[in-house]
């Protein structure tokens, strides 16, 4: 039985503030939980509703009811695991690669599929302004699908970091030249914007080129939504020399 | 003050079995609802709550109170108009330029994501296998951004339609051609699988050219979500020649 400290303990890590207070976040599911225990994650704590469900050295394993972890779940229907790891340490940002740079990215679900798409086109360096949302948050977590242990995440002051690289800089912008035809170079800083206003002005003057994915239909159509915009530009940065 | 027969009617058409049964469905705010009047999508009612939110001479608007708005709406905070139109006539698929085909994407959010993609991209005419998610599903029309309109959809036994068509029929899988590298055709059907399964044995025998997006990052990583993956072949296709 797990004590109502405890699960007040694991529900209060759904929200930011006490995630930043105590450097934990929390992890749901066993392919997840299981990834994060093979990765330079350290484990705080890691709760399972059987044996053999998940392996690991570094930690002993709780077992625990199905009700108590409904009860420290934030799913409706919770899968066997639940882990509690602590912070990484902050990483530094190399001027090395491709590097993603968010100005404000807001859906969750978003920044999920776009730490997923760093992961697959091997970006190791994402830099989020600080309104974006928190990579820990429990809905960013759910759709990273375990990327999240092989993309250093960033949370900065976004400025002053484009400031500080030597790096070029590429923003993306509706009247932005056609990245079709635009040569990318091997390495630089790709800046996307937020849902609903893009890129903000102060980040638009840093910008040393603007892009734009075409656009073959109607003019009507709306942008295209940031994520499927994110995955488009990786798969042409990396698309580069073929 | 409206019927409670007429609110329990549109709440109805939430369901696809009503949807079906009175070839109608319901789209929710100003700017959709708009969209949808300047198209050639025919309404059956039109309500808002305030005059001049938005016009039409097709049809008189009925102006109804915010409560009773709630009460129709599927949405926590309704957008000010809510409109009841007729399922478009049947289309027939023509074998012309490329044709996007769905083997059962389920998620309403990935095929919504899908139709704006398809609008963008200039993508005409997608076919869906009859398992796929309702494309008047009010979660799917939410995504869709009122791009539903310029796209032609089509539910369908893909097998027939696939094996009834002169196109080359390109399928996504792990193990396909890179498609950097992979020179498409100037038209042919892609084939999208489900979220879980990918493409069903059976379509996969049908398959002319397995096509892939290469990955850069670990062999750990999970597979593309299905939207995403349809952002970057989208763009691979429409980039052809240059």
């Amino acid at each position: 039985m797990v004590g109502k400290s405890q699960i007040k303990f694991i529900k209060s890590l759904q929200q930011k503030k006490y995630r930043n207070q105590h450097r934990m976040f929390v992890v749901e599911g066993i392919k997840t939980v299981q990834e994060l225990l093979d990765s330079s994650f350290e484990p705080h704590k890691v709760y399972a509703i059987a044996e053999g469900t998940i392996t690991t050295d570094q930690i002993d394993i709780e077992l625990i009811s199905e009700p108590d972890l409904l009860r420290m779940s934030s799913l409706k229907n919770p899968n066997k695991v639940l882990g509690v790891f602590k912070f990484p340490e902050i990483k530094t940002i190399k001027d090395q690669g491709w590097i993603l740079a968010l100005d404000d990215v807001r859906d969750p679900g978003n920044l999920g599929t776009i730490i997923r798409l760093c992961d697959w086109f091997g970006i190791k360096q994402l830099v989020c302004s600080e309104n974006t949302v928190d990579c820990y948050n429990p809905k960013v977590l759910q759709a990273t699908m375990g990327s999240i242990t092989r993309v250093d995440i960033v949370y900065t002051d976004l400025i002053q970091f484009i400031k500080a690289s030597s790096l070029p800089v590429y923003g993306t912008f509706m009247d932005g030249a056609d990245v079709h035809t635009e040569k990318m170079p091997e390495k630089g800083i790709l800046v996307m914007g937020n849902e609903a206003n893009g890129i903000s002005k102060a980040i638009e003057n840093l910008v040393d080129q603007k892009i734009s994915i075409p656009q073959f239909g109607s003019r009507e159509t709306e942008s295209l939504n940031v994520a499927t915009a994110t995955a488009i530009f990786l798969n042409e940065i990396r698309r580069v020399g073929k």
